[in-house]
């Protein structure tokens, strides 16, 4: 397929590397400040260096990107709330145009899935988002395989940051501040850790699998969903469950009755119970049976394999 | 579409049980003894009460099922070595009349990749084979999800008898054939346990996994593995690995370098040292890093589940 890609990040970028092996063709890039176009397919190396060496992928106007000849549209611009803006826009003009969009964006199918499920009907082109749950792991493929009406629940580990943050508390009795530090300097929490640790990410992953199992016309947005972060338990509350036998982990959790993320005790021997930035969600599925699906649920190159695969199940 | 099942075992039935609710019409079913034939969609409880009552599904012969109008297949006999009949011949007949075929059974894809291949691309029909691997757990669709060349190693529980075994022997320190007895008392291990404790079933799995990953005209047999069995190991055994915080399993093996299934030392935390009937797999996927797929990897309605997204997929 001809692929144009919005947003030149970690996972923007690792979409144009990509692609070509997976057998598909960048045709546009564009990132704020400017936009890359060959509808002969781009040299990914020398757009990378491009960005690298000017700070903008390409020196055609931005809005150039939607008049390539493009099959699908990647939508890999920063998550935004409330609006998700300008990721919806750019999807409402390829949509407009009857093309296809992959999304790695989670804010339009959290904030405005009913909006986005209207572009759809009115549009000849499909909308797929499988990177915007846990990345790499296959969460969107599987409930499309057994069908979302056969999924009675979903419960799982989906911020890698948070777990970190908790399994290292728990397993070294240290205080919040001083692992939050320590992801800080790795790489594995941001400067401002707050869409992490205040849940707000994972709750994201919940409200658009929650959309996706809706069996009716319910829609989920944030604000449906009941949050607590991870911020405020201290180092005792840890002590404490492993006295127990336990252990303290963020989990979100979809069923019918909504959406929910916070802290919950779980055994240590619980399949969610994982450890570092790793990402798990359990599925329960009638006939198939509760099911564990684990890996990475973040990264540049993960998001964008997952993308990737979004891109060859619609050429198919 | 509209289903033909071939076999009214545990997964044919739960098929037959199943296909309704998601969609699909089952138009025939035949066991080795008749088959009960019905364009207009059969009606499955009518069905399993005539083969519970006279022990055959229908009053017409076998051979009918052939003649009635399917879009695709489903061979659900059990799985044969060697030369993999009568599946093999079953196939062939869905395939030369261009239907499409969805497999339980793992003989075709274990023993005869290179015949089935070949009948496939004399054919209009195509061939799918989730539920031969793993029951319900998405190992073939998320392989095909991230490209077979994509995928370097698996490694994985496939067995859930063997690893009912093994994982009572390590928590109780009970000898083999007290565990075996055990299993077989609770329908986990059958009276004849060698196609599960032998090794030859995760093998069967093994291979066929190797099939779908050689990026060239390669070919694997249930002869090219090298299979060590679980019935040998001692309680003795099971012990020292305890005490050196490790614990046994049977992990089959697919590599660049071919197949092996023997009991491995893992660490106690491995995410692949799972307890009781459960299966998992891990795939290592370029980019996508890797993954832990785990559940219910037999069972007639798990394994039914399979087949139905097969068909799915099929029909999309």
């Amino acid at each position: 397929m001809r692929v144009a890609i919005v947003g030149a990040g970690s996972v923007g970028r690792a979409v144009l590397a990509q692609a070509p092996r997976r057998g598909h063709k960048v045709v546009a890039v564009a990132d704020s400040r400017g936009a890359a176009v060959d509808p002969t397919g781009l040299d990914a190396a020398q757009v990378l260096a491009e960005k690298e060496a000017s700070g903008q992928v390409g020196a055609a106007e931005a809005d150039a990107l939607f008049d390539a000849p493009y099959d699908v549209l990647v939508e890999a611009t920063p998550t935004t709330l409330g609006s998700a803006e300008p990721a919806f826009e750019h999807i409402q003009r390829a949509l407009g145009a009857d093309r296809d969009v992959v999304l790695a964006n989670k804010g339009p199918v959290a904030e405005r899935y009913a909006d986005l499920r209207a572009l759809v009907d009115r549009s000849a082109g499909r909308v797929r988002f499988e990177a915007t749950v846990a990345g790499a792991i296959p969460v969107m493929a599987t409930i499309a395989a057994y069908g979302p009406t056969e999924v009675t629940g979903v419960r799982g580990v989906l911020n890698g940051t948070a777990n970190f943050i908790l399994s290292r508390m728990a397993a070294e009795s240290l205080a919040y501040d001083h692992v939050l530090a320590e992801a800080q300097e790795l790489g594995v929490a941001e400067a401002d850790p707050s869409f992490d640790v205040e849940g707000t990410d994972a709750a994201l992953k919940c409200v658009i699998l929650a959309n996706v199992l809706s069996d009716d016309d319910q829609v989920y947005q944030l604000a449906d969903a009941a949050i607590t972060g991870i911020d405020a338990i201290p180092t005792s509350a840890h002590q404490a469950a492993r006295d127990a036998g336990m252990t303290i982990r963020l989990i979100g959790e979809v069923g019918r009755d909504g959406v929910r993320v916070g802290p919950r005790l779980l055994a240590t021997d619980d399949p969610l119970a994982v450890t570092g930035t790793e990402n798990i969600v359990r599925l329960e599925i009638a006939d198939a049976g509760p099911m564990h699906l684990a890996g990475r649920g973040a990264g540049g190159p993960e998001t964008a394999a997952a993308v990737l695969a979004d891109i060859d199940r619609l050429d198919t």
